[in-house]
């Protein structure tokens, strides 16, 4: 991930620990529970930010052209999630990483398309690996 | 897939088909051929492609309330996608996947969440598999 | 995918297909009738058997050097997943899809990486694109 | 991801972090540097690696019952692909991410399911979230 800026770094990080928050939990704690923390539109929810989370980090990863209208809709999606687990209760993890991964959303969504790239080409291949990185 | 419209299942399939070509063309035919088919812009422009519709068919499967949303900016990936396999030339079965996947989505995109959900709900799980279904 | 042969195409449609089944009653079917349906572990390998069938058929789609050995996991995955689905009942067209998958990821399964080369050569790059690759 | 073990939780990112350093790499610095970087057998291997992974992540996530086996698998990737990085150089980052995974998901593929389940249960719903976590 040499060519990529912190914040593109960070928001991957970020957007990954959603993916995995979201997953997880729907997958172990909510299942588990039963109850309102297992209704379908709930669970259906929760792997819908785990996915839109899992195409946005692979979208920067591979500077897309397509990365700030996909924040847009990704940090969208983590919101509404953060807010159905915030009224269902004991689910304080998932409601954290929803609401980090939406405030990072559209901060990337706010980029366009020339900024990424220029952020890599700041940092060219050759000038940034000067000792073996 | 037994609670899903004929014509969500068939979107699903033409999804899953551009999905399937244009990872496939990318990381065979267009890395073999080298020069400007395997130019970075286009290979990530493919990947993207396929990436999305994954995602697309994923959410239409679990009656996504964001299936719309992300089937309208899935038909402008496989639209951008689609001119730039033409211009390239020698793509051809990727610029047919795009176009059929692109023509898909929009419809997909005009169905509001309570159509596929009362699409379902019209066949519903206990009439519809009368008979060992 | 102009550079597979008819018998890696033919695995990733049936792959694909076992994939979108899987999730989709999963998350739709299983999770509404609720009760032994919903059991986490059934959830659990419905999921997991998804993505296996993801991952193979993406494998083969890029002539991943793993395919096979994937691809021989994924069949193991298919068939308990079928077994899990037969033994609760009301999941036909789940128990046929994996049924149908597990088989064809054994034939696959048998094929080396030589041989999934050489299927894509017996339709050479060198006859469709004569300059460049 | 509450009920993960601190070991399984770190698993996770050690896989994601190899997840996106492949990916990467591969659609940004190997496709630009071109030459032997952009070899399609390599860049397949880079890509092989980031889907293998992404499903071991996600098979940990829900407690697969198959996450040993995948693991196991997953490492072999890992490692293959981190000798062809390293055969290739210039590929420290990818060198150092792919170790690293291969090293974890030796460790996991250790633990059997029921070690899994049980490090779950050792810390169960009720127990571990009294206060609103």
């Amino acid at each position: 991930m040499n060519q990529l800026s912190q914040q593109v770094r960070e928001a991957i990080r970020t957007l990954q620990h959603c993916h995995a928050t979201c997953l997880s939990m729907a997958m172990t704690h909510c299942l588990e529970m039963g109850g309102e923390h297992a209704r379908p539109q709930h669970l259906r929810l929760m792997l819908d930010c785990a996915g839109f989370c899992a195409l946005t980090a692979d979208a920067l990863g591979r500077k897309s052209q397509f990365h700030n209208r996909l924040a847009e809709l990704c940090a969208e999606v983590c919101e509404t999630c953060e807010q159905d687990c915030a009224a269902l209760g004991d689910m304080e993890e998932c409601v954290e990483a929803c609401r980090a991964c939406a405030r990072q959303c559209k901060e990337i969504a706010r980029l366009d398309h020339a900024e990424i790239l220029a952020m890599a080409s700041r940092s060219p291949p050759s000038a940034a690996r000067p000792v073996g990185n």
